[in-house]
C-alpha cells in the first residue's frame, strides 16, 4: 500500500524566513512550492526548488490569490478568466527554476482561499484545471478529495490527487470542519494517525456527527512549520511505516 | 539583408490599458512583452501573447525591476543573485502562457533600468545572461550593442542580439546620450530612418561628437505606443524595403 | 435649494495617468482622492489635491480594498478589523498631503467593492464608520443612499452624506440594478438629468419596476474621465442651475 | 543628564511577525514604526501604536523605500520629488492611528537605504526635511549625526535629533563602518557599553583608525528584535543609570 504525503513549503517572503524547513523534506514525498502571490518571492522559491531536488522530493506549484498581506486565505471575487491566469502564470514562474535544474513540475495544488472557493465553484474549479492542462497535460491537479476541484481536473482528462486532512475534522457530507467552528482542528496526535490510517486503509474517515463517510484519499497534507508539526510527521510515518505502508509520490 | 524590428508592449496593468497595441505587430517581426514586475500583468501577458502568435511574431520576455510605480526605471542596487532570480521568474511566468499556446519563448530582453545597468556592470550582466541560459540554452539574449551584456551573453554561449535604438543619440564611445541630456532623443523622422540604415548598412552610427562609430546592430528596437511611433515604424519599414533589407527575426 | 456633487479623481497609478481630470474640478463641489490601495500613488495624490485646493473643491479620501490589480473592484472578504485598519491607513495618507497645505479633510467615501459590500454588511459598515470617526468626529461619511453605510454612521453620530447615482437604474427596494444585469446604466443625457432632478426636487426615483422609491439625495456622483462623462457634468450642472439648485459641498 | 534610547518596531508584515516586542518598550524612550514600504502593515501599525502609547513610549515614523522584498535596504535611484511623496504619505499613514487614540508624532526617522542616502545626498536629504516640515513644524527629524540629513533638518528649522549607533563602529570621518567591511558590527558588549558611554558623556567616539571623533549624540539607536538583543538593551540601560545618566525622549 501506498500514500503521497505532501507539504506546503517556501511560505516565506523576502526579509521573512519560515523557519528551517528542510528536516520537513527528509519524511514527505511531494512538497507544494508558493509562487510570489501569497508569499514566497523569486529567491525563496530557488532555495526551496534546490533543497527539494537535493532530497529527491517531488515538486509542486502552490498558487494563491494576489494577496500578500492576507497571506491569500481571503477569498476574493475573481472571475474565472482571471484564476487561469493567475494559476498559469505562477505555475510558470515555478517552472522557471524547475527548468534550471533540468526538472519538470510533477503537480499544482491551489492555495487557501483559492483552493477552498475551487472546490465548492464549478466555474472556478473548471478554469483551474483548464490552466493546469493547458500549461502541461501531464501535471497532477492536486484539490480537496470529493470537491469541484478534483472533479474539474477529472473531467478534463488531468490525473488528479483526492487530498485528505490529518489534522482537520470532517462533517458528514465529507467536508472539512469550518476553522471557525470548535474542534475543527484535531491537536491529539493518536486521534490524528488513527484518522490518516483509516483514509488510507479504509477509504473512509469518522465524521463530527459520528457517521462514517467514505473518501478517495491519494495524498495527505502535513504541515512541518513547527517543532510539534515536525514531531507529528515523524509519528505518522513511523505508525504507516509500521502498517506497511509506503509514503510515495503519485506517479 | 535582414534586420530584425523589436518593440517591447504589454505594458499595461490591470485596469491600465495602453491603447490598441495591434497594428504595431503587423510591422514587427519581435515583441517584448512586460513580465508583472515592472508592468503586466497575467490577464496582460495571456492576450498579448495570443496577439503576437496571430501575427506570427516571435515572442521574447522583457524582465524589469520589481518596481511597478516607478516602471522599473529607477536604478535598484539588487544583488546579481537578486537579478539572476527575478529574471528566472519573469521569463517562467511568459512561457507559462507561450506553453498554453504550445509554444516557446524566443529571446529575452532585458527593460529600462535593469537594461541599463546590466548595460555597464559585469557582474549584474553575468548574472542576467547565466539566469537565461540556465532556464535554456536557445534562448537569444538582446542587449545593447557592444555592451556588458551582450559580452556575457557570448561568453556564456548564448546567441545574443546587438540592439541598436532608431530614436536615441550615440556618445563618440558608443553609449547611448543620457535621456538627461538634450539632444538625447531623435524627433526627425529622416534623421532617424538614415540612422537606422546606416546601423543595418555601414554597422556604424555618427555621434554626437561628429565621429562615425562601429557597431553590430542585429535588431532595432522601435516604438509603437502613439499614433506618431506607428507612424515613425511605417516609415522606417517603408525606407528598409526600398534598400531591399528584410525585417525578419533572429533565427 | 443646495446640491453637493462629488467626483473620484487621482484614479492613476504610476506611470498610468487618467487623462487630464482638472477641467472636472470647475464643475463639482466635492472630490474623492484614492489612496494606494486600489490606485493613487504618493505623487498622484499629491498633485491630486494640489489641484482641488486651486479650485476651492472640497477633498475627501476614497479608500479602497488593497487590489491595485483589481482597481478595488473585486469583493475580498476581510475582517471588520481589516476594514478598520485599512481606512484609517488611507484616510491618513490622504491627510498628509492635505496638511503640506494647511489643509484638513472633509470626507471619506469607500470605493468600489468596499462600498458596496459596506452598503450591505453592517459589522463591516460599523467597522468604517467607527474608522472615520476615531481619526476625527468632524469627518462626512459618504455612502449608498439609505444603506448600511450611512446607518452606521448616523448611529455613532457622524454627519453622514446619502449618495444617488446620475446614470445608474435602482429598484424597487432602493438598490442599484447590478451591472451584471442590462439597463444597468443610464445613457440618455436627458433621462439621466430628470432622474437627479426627481432626486433633489422630489427625494425620489423611478424604479425599473415602474414605482416610486422615496430615497435622501445629499450628493451626486459623476464622472469625469472621458469627454462624454464632462459633457454630462456640463449639462447636468446646467439644468440644475435652470432650476436654482445649487452645487455646494455639505457643511 | 539625558540621553533617548530608540528602537525600530512593527517590522513584520501580513502573516509574519517578529516576535513579542512588548519588552523592548519598557527600556526605550522612542520608538519608530515602520508605514507599510519596506514593511509594516495598516493592523501591524496599529498595534504597535497601541502598545508604544500604553508604554509612554514616544512615537515616531519610519518611511522607508516602496521595495518590501529588499525590507528598503537596496539603494533605489528615486527623486528629491519622490522621496518628498512618499515621506508625506507614510507619515500621514502612521497619523492616522496615532488621531484613533488623540496623539500626535513625536519624529520621523528613514529606514535602512533611504536613510543611508539621506545622510550623504543633500538634495535628497532636503526633500525629506521638506516633507516633514510641511507635514508639521514641530515634528523631530532623527539622522546620522553630522550627516547631510540632520544638516538639511537644520537649514529648514526642524528640531534634529542627532543619532549614533552602539553597536556600530565608526571612520575616522565619522561615517559608520560600511557593514560590507569586517568588524563593522561591535558584539562586544562591554567595547559597545564604552562607545556608548563615550558618546553620551564626551560627545566623542574612538574610531577604526584609532582616532577620537567628536560628534552630537542626542539618540542612541537600540535593537529589540532577539534574545540577545533585549539583554544587550538592559545592559546597556543599567550602564547609564549607574551613571546618573537618563533616558528620555527628546522633548
Amino acid at each position: 500500500m501506498n500514500i503521497d504525503l505532501n507539504c506546503d513549503l517556501g511560505e516565506g517572503f523576502g526579509p521573512y524566513k519560515v523557519g528551517d524547513q528542510e528536516e520537513i523534506l527528509t519524511y514527505i514525498s511531494s512538497v507544494n512550492i508558493a509562487c510570489g502571490f501569497h508569499s514566497g518571492d523569486p529567491t525563496i522559491m530557488r532555495t526551496t526548488v534546490k533543497k527539494a531536488i537535493q532530497h529527491n522530493v517531488k515538486i509542486g506549484a502552490h498558487p494563491g490569490l494576489p494577496d500578500l498581506i492576507g497571506f491569500g486565505r481571503r477569498e476574493m471575487n475573481i472571475s474565472p478568466e482571471e484564476a487561469y491566469d493567475a494559476v498559469v502564470y505562477q505555475i510558470g514562474a515555478l517552472q522557471g527554476f524547475l527548468s534550471t535544474f533540468n526538472e519538470s513540475l510533477n503537480h499544482v495544488k491551489p492555495h487557501g482561499a483559492l483552493y477552498n472557493m475551487a472546490a465548492k465553484d464549478a466555474s472556478l474549479a473548471k478554469a483551474i484545471a483548464q490552466a493546469v492542462y493547458d500549461v502541461s497535460p501531464s501535471l497532477i491537479l492536486y484539490g480537496l478529495s470529493g470537491s469541484e476541484l478534483t472533479k474539474a481536473g477529472e473531467n478534463i482528462g488531468l490525473q488528479t490527487a483526492h487530498e485528505v486532512f490529518a489534522d482537520r475534522t470532517y462533517q458528514s457530507d465529507g467536508t472539512l470542519t469550518s476553522r471557525k467552528e470548535p474542534h475543527a482542528l484535531i491537536v491529539d496526535t493518536d486521534q490524528s494517525i488513527q484518522q490518516v490510517l483509516g483514509f488510507v486503509k479504509d477509504g473512509s474517515v469518522r465524521t463530527m456527527q459520528g457517521t462514517q463517510h467514505s473518501l478517495k484519499a491519494h495524498t495527505v497534507c502535513v504541515h512541518g512549520d513547527s517543532v510539534q508539526a515536525l514531531k507529528f510527521v515523524q509519528n505518522i510515518t513511523k505508525a504507516l511505516r509500521n502498517d506497511d505502508i509506503h509514503i510515495r509520490p503519485l506517479a
